[in-house]
């Protein structure tokens, strides 16, 4: 039996191999990108429908916002038991329905790409399997070349699915600028020096059994997706909003000295992010912001900060690329918070890899 | 001051008066459904946009399952920041794009009703305020006749929400049995008969700080809706989710003595969620299930039940109506345990009636 000492380093390794399965996807998927925005220049999809469970549907989520954002086509984010238990059949007609999943074995999402190609739909999967039975469905495919993934908790997959989302978001018209997609390796490369603060800063939450986890627009996925891992990899009750869902009700729980993990990127959610964060500040939360806002912006506030490295780009009316930079500082929060529960991330109690559901 | 004793008086009144606020919603909207349908039968949509808030949002989730399994037609549930944050016109020429909101005064839906009115869709506004600014700015409106809601808590706001959907959902092409929807207030009256039962079962929980609501289909937006009033009401962090995704990672939370809350209707959902409870009883989880089975389905499971008045007609694949009665009895809980918790549900620390978010 493997010592403690080893929990969660597979984990660890793989949020380490992101900026290298970050190039890897980018290179590998642009020709395709290419050949697909010239497809939909010439038949533009009525609307973009995405499939997913688990981390890969926090993934969907984001390619929910960059898509409508960038493109103006509606997208909608399927539920596969409208098909899988009760038999409808959704008019797909016209739609491009997107599956993602990390093994692309997922029953019930290739379930629904069955119907919704033979429906008439295109559709398009974003997997890390060529060779799986998604990818095998599929009219196209967008891979995610991330290597194997050995740890249960979803990190590298999960950015590389991101950057398939970009490449789609592309193909769909979006002004994706190629230039900034590449420089995202290095960004999360100069992301990972700060492993050693955010090792000390997880080890203080220790003891936690429930918190938040806020973010908003693109970055909604964000706070979804470290929410998760903090449920998977840290057994923590972690409830996720957007800071104006937060306000319709949930915020009430907040009381003194509940943990709160706020995500703020620079833009334009930041106006309101930051209301958010004195609000929370004014309940005697304890807020925990992970930031690549300039210090300046950041100081005075009721919140402990990780300053990541800005982006010295400017990028308006918001750094379309944040999401992927600032996830990576969340997944190594859980890896050593995991570390200081004495908990193996690698493999969370009743998880298996791949997930089976109807 | 009032004293303890009032705490939910406004809460606990308004759910009784759900019977009353059904039968004349669904009264006074037959006419518009009628007439809508024959509209829609001209004229279908190419696909459904739901955007709402909160409460509002869980009773969209509903009408997400019943239009997309009932019609056919693709639904999205809107992500409203698209346009009030990043400023983007979401293309929804030939959608239906359906408001809804208590007060009807949220400014952000609002700002998505009048963009998609301006840019070419076909609105409707769902609220139970009929000179609000939502049902001002849509083509046509279904309202819900539920009387003035004093309790920040919505209980008969909500229920009249579902019960407009469900004449949306006719308009639209579903085939809705009025009958059943006729038949709905008595069904509620009988729940309501159980009250002492659920106020005994809810004073168990008195300590409890963080737990698990879990339904499927369409009861997701069930187990969504008691989730959040278990936040706002009893400060209770509240995680919800459907059994799939629950599967797919955050089962990983639960440990011995956690409570977890199931919605079990007859129907197609059942195998599965038999199959989650009976997961739930291997991990030492404390379950309680509000169920309308017969009692000999529930026996032997490893969970306590709050057995419902089972619904004596054959409603096949599913019992559409099920929501409604399924989340009075979790209404009432939450009620009984605010006052066990001496919390005020009529009045949740940090909340107003309506909350205005950009």
């Amino acid at each position: 039996m493997p010592s403690s000492r080893d929990n969660g380093l597979k984990m660890r390794y793989e949020i380490r191999q992101q900026p290298e399965a970050l190039r890897r996807t980018i290179e590998a998927g642009m020709a395709t990108a290419f050949e697909l925005r010239r497809r939909f220049e010439k038949q533009r999809p009525r609307m973009v429908v995405l499939a997913a469970r688990g981390t890969s549907d926090n993934a969907a989520q984001f390619g929910r916002y960059l898509i409508e954002i960038t493109t103006g086509i509606p997208v909608s984010l399927a539920a596969p038991s409208t098909l899988t238990l009760y038999g409808s059949r959704v008019d797909y007609r016209d739609a491009l329905v997107v599956g993602i999943s990390q093994s692309g074995e997922s029953t019930d999402i290739n379930a629904l790409m069955t119907d919704a190609r033979d429906g008439g739909a295109m559709t398009l999967g974003i997997s890390n399997e060529t060779e799986s039975s998604l990818m095998k469905t599929v009219d196209c495919a967008l891979r995610v070349c991330a290597g194997k993934e050995q740890s249960v908790a979803a990190t590298k997959t999960y950015t590389g699915q991101l950057a398939a989302l970009y490449l789609l978001g592309y193909a769909l018209g979006a002004p994706i600028d190629f230039d900034e997609l590449r420089r995202l390796p290095a960004r999360v490369e100069s992301t990972l020096k700060l492993e050693d603060q955010i090792a000390d800063a997880a080890a203080q939450y220790r003891s936690m059994t429930r918190a938040m986890s806020i973010g908003r627009g693109l970055n909604y996925c964000t706070a979804l997706e470290f929410g998760l891992k903090l449920m998977e990899t840290c057994y923590v009750s972690a409830e996720r909003f957007s800071s104006a869902d937060l306000l319709h009700g949930p915020i009430a729980v907040v009381e003194d000295a509940f943990p709160a993990f706020v995500f703020a990127p620079q833009g334009v959610t930041w106006p309101s992010v930051r209301d958010l964060i004195e609000r929370l500040g004014g309940l005697g939360a304890e807020t925990l912001v992970f930031s690549d806002l300039p210090a300046a912006e950041t100081r005075g506030l009721p919140a402990n900060v990780i300053s990541l490295p800005p982006n010295d780009r400017d990028t308006q009316p918001e750094d379309l690329c944040s999401p992927i930079p600032l996830i990576v500082p969340a997944q190594l929060f859980c890896a050593h918070l995991a570390a200081s529960k004495e908990l193996n991330p690698d493999a969370p109690r009743g998880l298996s890899k791949v997930t089976l559901t109807m």
